[in-house]
């Protein structure tokens, strides 16, 4: 047998013991928060047809789709030019009909027009699955990443919006972060912005530029524009509402003015200002919600609100996002639900923990107490100690017999486990146990039930 | 744009709320059970390199593989005659690196070997997730289905099976089933039986031909043996074995007269008395557990113990099954790695459940309180009222303004939740809100506290 260590596929990834735990604690206070707002679980297939998929992620997207090969002879119905051909691209649509979810958002769209006549409306759905694409693997990308979306249909409420900034800012703040920013912005303000200075067409270029006021900084933007066909009056117009300054308050006022002769500008005002006071009447626990114009992401979908989240903590891209869109189920026919959801970038939220160290002990505590054996009589002895632990719900093991006490204590080590109860001969005689606790190293002798209630109190 | 209503892929399935609700229910249960015996959750990517997976399940396995299609220019380097031979099998291998899980075995394996170095042994690992087949699709038998896995590598105590008896007993009782049944057999027995009628080189054809007892009869076995090659006398010596009868203990003990003379056999006898001793030592809570020699699954794999979990409540294959193996990890160069292992059967517990009417209430609830507004004030007054319910973690909707009550009514019908919380004018003005049990009907008017703690209640 060949003895070459096997790997995983480029840009996938195991996930061991220790690292589970921490994305369980990740994705089960998520979800807790999801079913806590009334949103509740589906999942979709891995595999979607290619029909539901092409097309609705532009060329890269179709590219970066992992195809199914169909199963059998799946050659058996294909020209002989056509194989002759060897064209990759064109050959694909003949021996491949299947497709690995790209991501959530198209197969929740198919969902929703699939079971229509069985979902009630408004539709507040999560979904937590891996999503799979061939790009270029990098740190921090891979080809196989868990999305986690939250999604309401069927309902225009702003009161959605305003508890999707409630989700972000509880689901977080029970994870631990002390200092984040939920950025909300309002398409129609930026088409107000567009169309105040004539440039409605210009929009993507306009919102673009603008998106990266932070990097390249106002000079920066401005070069851009200029380039785009804005003119130096354009700009001078646009100033005020890009560099926006002041509380919520104060720059939804400037907006107003600036925005005085358009109606969908105005209209976005309205929108956020709406939100904003439905959390002015619940205070945010940790988070910090900043209405911030150059926010832009995925416009071309959007048509309302639009969230991102950024942790101030770290440096660290955006660890969440979102908005408003009229038109989700459009693509497969049925019109006019509109919809708004968000995400929560699950790898990203991951390392931000890891650098500021906030998963908890318990989280990552797999075995509370383990059962170490000197011999077989001493394994007999604990097996009706093993079952009273866990007849109280106490994570228990027993090591079999067999091995040193140094290998059964590493073991305990390396898996986190806070105690260890010590049987010998002696400890059998005496009825008095060696119980140690492995994080402070103290260790006491104690009897079989006085370590059952010190577990079930620790 | 075409309204053909999309699909999943033939075979797959879509998990609606209330489907996801009751499946958490089992995966939930089942895990806990799993943790609270030490082991531990691992993931490993949908998709493997085919060098991992091919070969491992046999020819059929490989047929029924789904092979991910190369990503970009996958025909670039396949040479025009592989092209015209027009060979779909021939060609696979130069289109396609990597197929999707067949099962959680092979995947666990090369997890294994690929990161011994930082495995504590006994590893106990349980992995929870979708496998792929590209099997004819019928009743029960799908082309995605979740597997449900847990086993112990690097330990070849016998503690390890008693453990697991335990678990599917903790597990299927916590999941309301009431009579169902643990079979045990041992690999040992099946080799001491063909030992002692001298044939070992037909093993198999005798265990595949005793398994059938139940369907075929001992008639039908005798049948199936004389055309195997085994004489009559053959069949008169395996008789006692093939019906035996009575209490455990007396089957062992029948069993050690008729295998006196292999020692493989008295093993396996000697195997099966220390899992029921330590049984008897703590006894089950719903599951009976039996001794049946003509239990023979995977033989070719298991190599000690083998476990088959079939309910006594409805028509049902077996909901889960395992064994002991000594090889796991041969395949990748790592040997003499002894571990054993089971699995749950989570589709057709799901089924079982279904049709006993098993799952809890709680369970399947989602929501507890809806909170229904008459118009646009009612849900202002409203709104401070749900972040009270939220802050006592009570699960809690606000369905926004502008409804009409009956759809509000539906929407709480058809998502199961608990109790609505009515308001109006009229409960605005009086304090006194319409707070309706929506199981029993009964409805009560009462201040927003009293209605925050009869839902702590609750």
């Amino acid at each position: 047998m060949a003895s070459i260590k096997p790997s995983v596929p480029k840009g996938t990834r195991d996930f061991s013991p220790a690292e589970m735990a921490k994305r369980n604690f990740i994705f089960d206070t998520i979800k807790s928060v999801f079913r806590k707002y009334g949103y509740q679980q589906i999942e979709t297939p891995a595999m979607e047809n290619l029909s539901t998929l092409n097309g609705k992620y532009g060329d890269e997207g179709d590219k970066l789709m992992f195809k199914i090969l169909n199963s059998g002879d799946y050659l058996s119905k294909v020209k002989p030019e056509k194989l002759t051909a060897a064209d990759s691209n064109g050959l694909v649509a003949y021996i491949s009909e299947k497709a690995l979810r790209y991501d959530l958002t198209v197969p929740f769209a198919r969902y929703v027009v699939q079971h229509q006549n069985d979902i009630t409306f408004p539709f507040k759905r999560f979904q937590v699955q891996p999503v799979w694409r061939a790009d270029r693997p990098q740190k921090g990308r891979y080809r196989e990443f868990y999305q986690c979306d939250a999604d309401v249909v069927g309902s225009d409420s702003l009161l959605n919006e305003a508890e999707f900034v409630q989700i972000y800012d509880e689901a977080l703040s029970k994870l631990g972060l002390k200092v984040f920013t939920i950025k909300i912005n309002n398409r129609k303000i930026l088409s107000g912005i567009a169309e105040v200075i004539n440039k409605s067409d210009s929009i993507i270029d306009l919102t673009v530029a603008i998106d990266k006021l932070d990097k390249i900084g106002l000079d920066g933007v401005t070069a851009e524009l200029i380039t785009k066909g804005f003119t130096e009056d354009d700009i001078e117009k646009l100033k005020p509402v890009i560099l926006l300054q002041g509380s919520n308050i104060e720059k939804l006022a400037s907006l107003r003015e600036a925005l005085a002769t358009s109606a969908t500008g105005l209209k976005g005002c309205d929108e956020i200002e709406t939100v904003l006071n439905f959390i002015n009447a619940a205070p945010l626990q940790k988070a910090t919600l900043e209405l911030d114009i150059t926010l832009a992401r995925g416009l071309n979908y959007y048509t309302g609100a639009i969230f991102e989240v950024k942790t101030n903590e770290v440096q660290m891209g955006s660890i969440g996002g979102g908005g408003r869109y009229d038109d989700l189920t459009g693509m497969f026919g049925l019109k006019n639900l509109a919809g708004a959801g968000i995400s929560f970038g699950a790898d990203r939220i991951y390392d931000v923990m890891e650098e500021l160290n906030l998963f908890p002990t318990e989280a990552v505590q797999s075995t509370k107490a383990l059962i170490c054996c000197f011999d077989k009589d001493a394994e007999a002895y604990a097996w009706p100690l093993l079952q009273q632990l866990r007849a109280q719900d106490i994570k228990a093991e027993l090591y079999p017999a067999g091995a040193k006490i140094k290998k059964q204590m590493d073991y305990a080590n390396n898996k986190q486990i806070a105690y260890t109860i010590l049987i010998g001969s002696e400890e059998i005689e005496s009825g008095q146990l060696a119980f140690k606790n492995m994080i402070t190293g103290e260790q006491q002798k104690l009897t079989a039930g006085e370590i059952i209630k010190a577990l079930k109190q620790a």
